[in-house]
Parts: structure tokens; sequence; C-alpha cells
């Protein structure tokens, strides 16, 4: 059956498996102390214009979230997210297990707003009551979000003026980075991202690999001791290899931009056939996830065919469902898609 | 060079990459919900004779002692251990940061002692005072232990005994379980074990995985919402297919017995050569890890061609030292070490 | 200066002194073993229609609501409370540190609905992207609320209905109970709460006490080891004496409700005064807490004279500000307001 | 019946209850912004010769400790204290509640050796498997020890120099600090303590105040948001006034100091009386806890009359146990046990 339901119903993308099986008995110490690993980060501090970052390799999002997060707050610290970004939301408490509660601004189709973020942060300044209250230390979001979207270059800009207003870091969540620098509608690119975020994640497992996140600290101003910290919070691989000999592979030869510019052009077909077949999109998504809004009757009628996710029911009976792309996705499976509607 | 530093130098047993590349553009759900985590599973259940058991797979050794601990204690107790256990040590507070204290008793050459844990329980029995401490919740040991040594059936059994007594469950940590299992001084196997302890795991990462550890609850008793929990710590991953392929392979026409049995053969041989050379033992022990007394002279000259951990600097200026064996090693890197000695 | 900031601006009732002092050089036991906190425990049974009630007096309110909290729910469980609940807003994070979310449902006028906990309860079920999310763990409210208004007994009614058709426990915070109970805007007495909620606490800090919050759980049933618990948490006091003369004091000859009464009584009159000087207030309560709606020119006015909140800047320009009364507020007190007035 | 179980058996200073009293209606702000808290703050400031410290009033000593330490602390660091400090065994898991594992080093008479802190501490460097381990973020000590023993002013400078050496802050634990500054044995004065401890404090609880316990910061460098994290940590009192009036009366006309003599002096009694009588002191104190060796045959004798507290049971039948003395103990109780012995 034909599934659309996220981007990580696959393994790997076969350039790493094939890495995996040259490297397999090579002999290399654990914990990121590999070649594979130094060369991941070598790559990757290349191709983000940071040559002194610190790269660490981590397990999955979830993890990597929770690290950075707990890393860089005091106890008696939040982070400001969206309402609707996946700290907020959908990792199981795994912000709350550190001990931080997560502070949320408005969300506008995933997006945070610098207005209203600088708004949320001057109500603690000369205000003793907020002594009270968890403070604001970080300032988290996604790019691409949780709903598609992406921030431009001025929005981000304006975010991260905000926050350096505050003096609080900038946090962006790239568990799908490659499909937002990979969109025609993105206006930055990798050292864009690395110019405005104090520390930010490539993601592996939605873009290609089996397993791995790239947290990279830019200015090369990782907290001390945060290899100590990744492991204490369940994000660290004994075989730092295999994220290792991963990243390495993605980012040599731009392979981690071209597989994600597969995955934005399906969906772009994706879109053009849902817009051409009549079915409204809920948000208009310029990355792999695309949310149109179906009818009951035609969810009954695809669902022995292919797999996709509803998002939201609609008081009218109707659903906003997701259908997302990634690197494996082939034109033949939207060609299948089409043909089922 | 070569590298006895520890069992996870290399990638993965060559079977699990084929399957890993047999199966990699099948599209399967995520989280654990594909048909390999369903067929590892079966698998498993069926290896450790036990039908009715909750089977979980989680990334690594660190995420899964601190995910089981802390989904098994209240917020009041902490885990029973030998001084020497690995979560009384090595886990970077991964147990702390949980919120548990991890209470000692003696380490008799990694093992405790039943007699003692006994005695170190009942003293929290009918003493007010003790309502101001830290309450045992549950008991941890490792088999084999940090030290390569194997309880026997009956030191367990005695263990066993006083958990029941003290209603205290048993946690037996499993990540070098195989090396354990194909020892020939193990008197018990795995449906053993997985009648003995109340929860356990089986290694994969350092048993011919990439990464990996499959949690057996036996009786099929898992703590309610088990599953996210694992998410909160960290031990999730998203393509759950890693795992689930891997130890499909690894529990199919007993794999992981038959690798396992090479680093016991290879093992068995490092200690006839370092018994041979005249070169004492510190730890009798008898599963994949050797610990030799070398000189310093002996170290230097040894250092430029094999790779070896240094355990414990004794007073006289030798060093208790460490070599481990593994799945991947061959008679080959023993002749090659002989020759060097 | 007179102040209307709170309901803590003044030491102890009188008779809590006397008490103190009468009974100082009493030899007794530390941590709530002396016969004071005994008599307070069995009086606060028998005013509650509790016989077989577990008390607990702990220190304050903040680390009541997270001893209770954390000692309740699993690790993998948040507490829903209205948007407006203390512990959503203002508890510095206490929650979060025991790692748990809060979990928020809408607020009106302080008060959460029934039918509105009930949809969000609802969709955990038959769902299973929740298990990526915070489960619900238990049911919190105040009574009064933040807002000072009341639940009546059919409101909490539907509440405990829905907390019983989810198997939630009901937590119903009264850091002002007895301002709500001698309230005429009251429909239920002491012995509703404790047969409606699973557990209470009774307010000593804001209604007489120098502090002190008495723990109960009306059906004997609370968690096992809770002292410990108590103790970890930082809620537990070595002179359990302090709490014990208090509560024993407030619990002796209805003490509680009758100085509850003189705080209600005073409210009243503050109420009608802002009425009857034409000022609007923002919340109809029946408590001790009254909002009225004052301009910046009569706030900069009374300013010299009497110390109130600010609770919310209005876009016009207008504040809502909060009075509270108390035990200790006195006829001549809002005498001297309605001459500023 | 005598008791002679703790410190902490009786109410307050009669000094104590006596403000309470006359400042019970006066109006002041909560959380420690009253005047009374203020006048605590300078005139310990004064006591201490560190005009520029910061101060904070706490609730206990558990909360205390926890609070310092969570604040002082970063996620990955563990305290280092004797095996037998209070924060290793009776704090009821509060310190690992906040994610830090208590670090031993060997208590010798419940005293740390400096020496065996630098070779502890020496460890850690240089050493990559330590990455692996929880990591020393302060050092804590208790003085008096919970064994009654006092450092000289030679040992605390001597582990100072180890703390400076390897910048970690010296935390000391003065739950008894009174008891400590007027034994005869004590070569050094509070403000020694303010020069050699990073941060420390002032027990209340057990030298005469109903609750409490003063931190300080001698140099006036609290963590950042300290009151938030005492908040956050259950150790803030919402009438601040209560810890205020106590610990302003204490440190007036030095009060504190006086009323600790008192308790000496009966020790010192208690500690002739029992040598008198060929009662064996299995620790040699000078401080206001005696620890004399009875027989079972003489404390079934006593218990009827006396009560004390049963330490340790020593292999011949016989045990260890405490006779405490505090600011209320009078010669009379002392003559009473006299005539029991």
């Amino acid at each position: 059956m034909l599934s659309f339901t996220c981007d990580y119903n696959e393994g790997a993308h076969p350039a790493i498996l094939q890495a995996l099986m040259e490297t397999n008995l090579e002999q290399e110490p654990g914990y990121g102390d590999d070649r594979f690993s130094g060369e991941a980060r070598e790559r990757i501090r290349a191709a983000a214009g940071c040559p002194a970052a610190d790269v660490f390799l981590l397990v999955g999002g979830t993890q990597t979230n929770a690290t950075v997060i707990d890393a860089m707050l005091r106890g008696y610290e939040g982070v400001v997210a969206p309402e609707t970004g996946h700290v907020a939301v959908h990792e199981a408490g795994a912000i709350e297990f550190g001990g931080h509660k997560v502070l949320t601004v408005p969300s506008h189709a995933g997006k945070m707003d610098a207005g209203e973020l600088r708004a949320f942060l001057e109500r603690f300044h000369g205000d003793e009551a907020r002594d009270h209250m968890v403070r604001p230390g970080m300032v988290y979001l996604s790019w691409p979000t949780e709903y598609g979207t992406l921030y431009t270059k001025q929005e981000l800009t304006d975010i991260k003026a905000v926050c350096t207003a505050y003096r609080l870091p900038l946090f962006l969540d790239g568990a799908r980075l490659g499909y937002g620098l990979a969109s025609p509608a993105a206006d930055l690119d990798l050292p864009d991202i690395a110019r405005l975020a104090d520390v930010f994640y490539i993601g592996g497992t939605k873009v290609g690999a089996l397993c791995g996140e790239a947290v990279v600290f830019p200015k090369g101003d990782a907290p001390a001791h945060f290899f100590t910290t990744v492991k204490q919070h369940g994000a660290l691989l004994a075989k730092g290899r295999l994220p290792g000999v991963q990243f390495a592979t993605l980012f040599k030869d731009d392979l981690y931009l071209e597989i994600s510019r597969n995955a934005i052009d399906r969906a772009m077909e994706l879109k053009a056939l849902f817009e051409a077949k009549g079915y409204p999109l809920a948000i208009d998504s310029p990355t792999n996830q695309q949310f149109p809004i179906l009818t009951e009757a035609r969810m009954a009628q695809l669902r022995p065919h292919v797999a996709f996710e509803v998002w939201e029911r609609l008081p009218d009976g109707r659903a906003v469902t997701r259908f997302a792309t990634s690197w494996a996705t082939t034109p033949q499976q939207i060609a299948a898609l089409a043909a089922l509607l």
C-alpha cells in the first residue's frame, strides 16, 4: 500500500547504506571519536560556513530538543515556543522531564511573530510579580515548521533582533531542514541559518538517514561538558560511527540538498494535483508536507489504497489531512495517487 | 592498528547490513509499528520462552537503564546496585537526572551478594529514621557484569528470593547478554533469565548491532504507557525499523548466540595467551572482557601497535588493563596480538 | 500606610500566637509526631466529616501543590488546570521541576468548565498520536479561584463526574478555602469538599496562620510513603509543632470559619463601597478578593495612602486592581479607604 | 518525660515569640520584602563581617540544601560530600530530585579530608572516561558535622585551597552553626566562615527558631534569580516576616551565640556526666551532640524516663546513642538525667 503518512517511512538513502557497508569492519573508537564523525563535523562546518562551529551528532529529534534546551537553560528558565511548536506539544513531556516549562506565544500557521515575541518578553521586565513565574531563557522555533511553512530571512532576522535585545539564545529546530533549504520559497541558505541561530540542528532522521541529528553551535560556544549532558539525556550513541558515516555521506557532494530537492519536487506535484482536483489546501506550504482538506467520503475511498494522516477534524465533517513526501518519494507514487484521486 | 578497547569498535554483523539493504525501501510505519519490529518481538518472546512478554526496542544502554529504572520507581525510591554497577558509575548522571538515587551494596568482582542485599534491605523495615532516606524500589544487576563475571543460576535465584521477600522487582542489565549466554561458565539460558528477572534487556549495541537494546518484561506487565515514557526519556527511534530489522536478524536462526560464541572463543584464546605469557589476570572472567595486569614497559611497547584500556593503576606501577573481544574479533587479530606479546 | 495588597500582610491570629506561647517549652518529637499535630489532624477529620482521612501538615502553597501533584502523577502524566490556575502560572516552575507539564483548559473567571474538561480528556482516547503527548493524570482546580470566584456544588459535582469517567483524581487547592466556605455565595461546606475531592488542602498561610497548609486525603488513601515525598519536596518542617499548634487552634471551636467570616464581611463592605462610588468591578467575586477598575488618576491619588495590586492594564488606560481582605482586616481600615475614595 | 532526642524538641526562644507578638499586626509585604527580613539581613551581614553579602531566609534544612546545591550546579554536575554528610544520607532524595548525584569522599568522624578530596578531584582531570561520569561541581560539608565534630580553621583553609585549585565553590551547611561557634573547641568565628565558604547557611530551626535558615553568599554573588529558584524548590515562605522576625531577633545583641552557649554548657555537663559514670563516648564531640555507648540493660532502664536516639548497634549488643542538648536545655534536665544514671 502507498503511504504518505510521514517522511520516515523508508530506511536510508542508498548511498548511506553503501557507506555503512564499506566502512563496516574498520575499527574506530566509540562515542563520536571515530574518523567518520570527524569528517561529518568538518563537512557540516564547511557547508554551514562556520569553521569554528561545535558540532555534535545525536540520536533523534526528541532527544536533541530536550538535550539542547536543558543544556542552555538554568533551572528557573523556560523555553519560548509557538504554541504549535513540537516541543510544546509532541515531545511526550521530554522538556518538562528536564524541569523546564514551555512558554508559548501565538502560532501563525506554525510561526511565531517577532512583535508578539517582543511583547511577551517585555512583560518580564521591571515587574516583580514575574519573579514567581518561569522566566524565558531561550527562544525555540522550527524551520520548516510543523505546518510546513518557512520563516523568511527578514522574519528570522527580526526574531533574532528580539532575542539579542533580551539576551536570549535562538534555537532553530531543523528536523526537516533540508526540505526548507530545498524549497523554492526559501530566501536563505545554510550559512544564513548558521549566522542567525545561536544553535540549530540539521535533521537526519527525516532527510535520508536511519537516525541522527547534527547539532551545530556556529560560534563554537557549546555549553561546557556538552558531551556529558548528551549522554545524560539519552542522546549519545556508543557507535558514534552510525551517525558519523551517515552525516559524512549526506554532506559529501551536496547529497543532503540534492535528496531534499526530490521531496520538494514531489510535494509540489502533490500540491498541484490536489489543487487541480479541487481539494482546498488548509495551509499554503512550500515544503514537503501538504495539507489538503478531504471529505469523509473521499477519505473512505482512499484509505484502502493509500495511507495518510488526519491532522484535524473540521466542524463540517471534512478533515485537514497531511500528505508528506520525502527523499524517497517517487514520481510513480505521485502518479499512483493521482490515479486514485 | 589493532584494537581491543571495547566490543563496539566495528559496525554491524554483515547479516544485519544485508537485511537493512533488502528491506530499505519498504514503506513501514514509525516508532516500532513496523513489521520488522513485530518480527523481532515475536522471535525474542520465542527465544526467551515467554510468549506473553512485552518487548520494546530502545536506542542504547544508558537510555535503556534510565528509562526502565525511572518507569518502575516511584519518586521517593532509588535503585539498589553493586557499587561498581554501570548505573552507579558510568551513566553520566542519567539515573539522577530522572530524580533517583543509586543505592549501593558491595561489589565482589562486579557482583552483589544476596546476603548483603538482604541485610541492606532489612534495615529499612521498622525504622522510622529511614523515612528520611531514599527507599529501595528495585534491584539492578548486570549479567555479565562490568568485570566480565557471571552470576550463577543459584546466585540469581537467591537474589530473586530476596527481591521477592522485599517486593522489589529485579532488573537485569544485559548489555552484553550474548557474551554471558555463550560462555562455557554460564549455567543458565535465556528462558532462565526471563524467569528470574522481572525486566531485563538484551544488548544489541555490543553484540552485533549498530544500536539498539531489547527490553523484555517477561510477564507482559510493562508499566502503563511505557511507550510514552520511552519517548520522554530519549530512547525512542522514529525509524523503529532500525532496531527492528536488527533484532529480527539477530534472533533468526540463533544468530545472536552464534556470533556471541565467536567473542567467547576469541576471549578464551586471549586468556590462554596472557596466562601462557605469564601475565596475571586481575579477574577470572569467563566472558569477552579480559583483565591482564601489565607493566608500564610492556604497555609502552604495545601501545604503538594495539589499543586497549587501562582499567586501574596499581600501587606497584603496573596496571590492570582491559582487552575486549566481540562478535567481530578474528583469530588473525588474536594471532597478531600473540606475536606482539 | 493602609494595605490591601494580599491576605498575608499580617502575622497570625492572636489565638495562634497565644497557643504557641503556652505550649512553647513542652518537649515533643519532630516531623509531625507531636501531640499538637495529632490534635490538628483529628479536628480536621471531624470538621471535614471524614474520620478515615489521611492528613498532612505542609509548609506553604507552592510546596503543597508541587508535592501533591508529583506524588499522584506518574512520570508521563501532567496535571490539567484552568489556564489561569495557580499551578499554570505562578509557581515559578515548581510543577515542571517535578517533571510534569501543566495541561490547560479554558478559564472562565478562574473556573474550568466540566464540558470543556470532558472534551479535552476525550481527545486522548483511541488516538495513537496522543502517545507522543503528555497524558492527563489528575485535575486541579482552586476553590476559591485566583479570581475570587467559587464553583457551585453542581459545578464541582459535574467536574468530579468527568474525573470519575476518566479515572483521574480531583485535586482542590484550598489556599483560601476559609474565604470560600464563609462566603454567602457558597452552597457547599467542608464535608462536601471532602466528598467531592480526592485530595484537597486547607490553607493556613492566607487564613490566619504564620504558615502551613493541611493536605487531606479524605478516603485515607494517601500515596505510599507520602511523608518521604513531602520531605523530598521541601515541604516538611522539622518542628511539626509549628503547623500542628496552628491548625489545632484554627480547628478548635470553629475558629477557622469564624475568622474567615470577618474577611468576607469586610470584602462585602469593600464591594459595596466600590459600587457606591461608581467603580465597576471586573469580576463579580463573592470572596475576599475584589477587583475594582480604577483610572490612572485615581490610582495615583490613592497610592500614597493605600497599597493594592494592579492586576491587569486595560487598553483604555484604566486598570483592574485587586483589593484583598483577610481575617485581620478591620472595619476601621475599610472606613479609612472609604474616606480616601 | 525527659527528652534528649534532638535539638528541636521545643518551640522557639521566648524572645522570638515576644517579637512575633509585638509585630504581629504590622502590615508588611510578603516573600521577604518586609522590614523584619531587611533587618535580619543587615544584622547577619554585620555579624558575619561581609557587608556586601546576599542573604536569603529559607524554610528549613532540606529545602536549603536542595535549593543551594541545585542553584549552583549545572545539570551534569554533582556535589562532593563526606559519605556521612546529611545530603548524602538523610535528605530523602531531595538532591537527586533536582537531578544531581551526591559524590562521596571518606568520612572521618563526619569530616572530609583535604588530601582525599584533592585525590578524588584529581581523577577527573585529563581522563576522557570521566566524561561518562557525573562531574564534581561543588563541595559540601557541615559545621558542626552530623557527628558533632568541628573542622579547625586550618582544615577548612586546606579544603578551601583544594576547592580553589579545582574552581569549585565550597558550601558550608550550618544547620547547627551556633553550636559550633559557641564551642570552646572552635578556633574560628562567623567572619572566618564567611571568608572561607562561598556560600553557607546559619541554622535557625535547631538554634532557637520555629523554622528558618539564613543562606549567605558572602561576596554578594548569589546565582541570578535565586529568589525564583527558592520558590521553585519549595523553600520560600509567603509570610517572609516569619523567618525575618526570628533572625532579626537572633542576631540582635548576640542572642544567637548566647543561647548556643547554653547548649554547649549543658552538653559539656552531659559529657562529664557520662564519663564520670563510666560510659565510653563513641565520638569526642565538642558540640551539642554527645554519643555515649550504653548497654541494652541500661537503655531499658532509662527508656521509661528519658528519650534518646539509638545511633548504631554494636556487635557486642551495646549501642552508640545520641543525647542532644539545645538552647532550651536546663541544668535541671541534666540533673534529672544524672539522677537516673
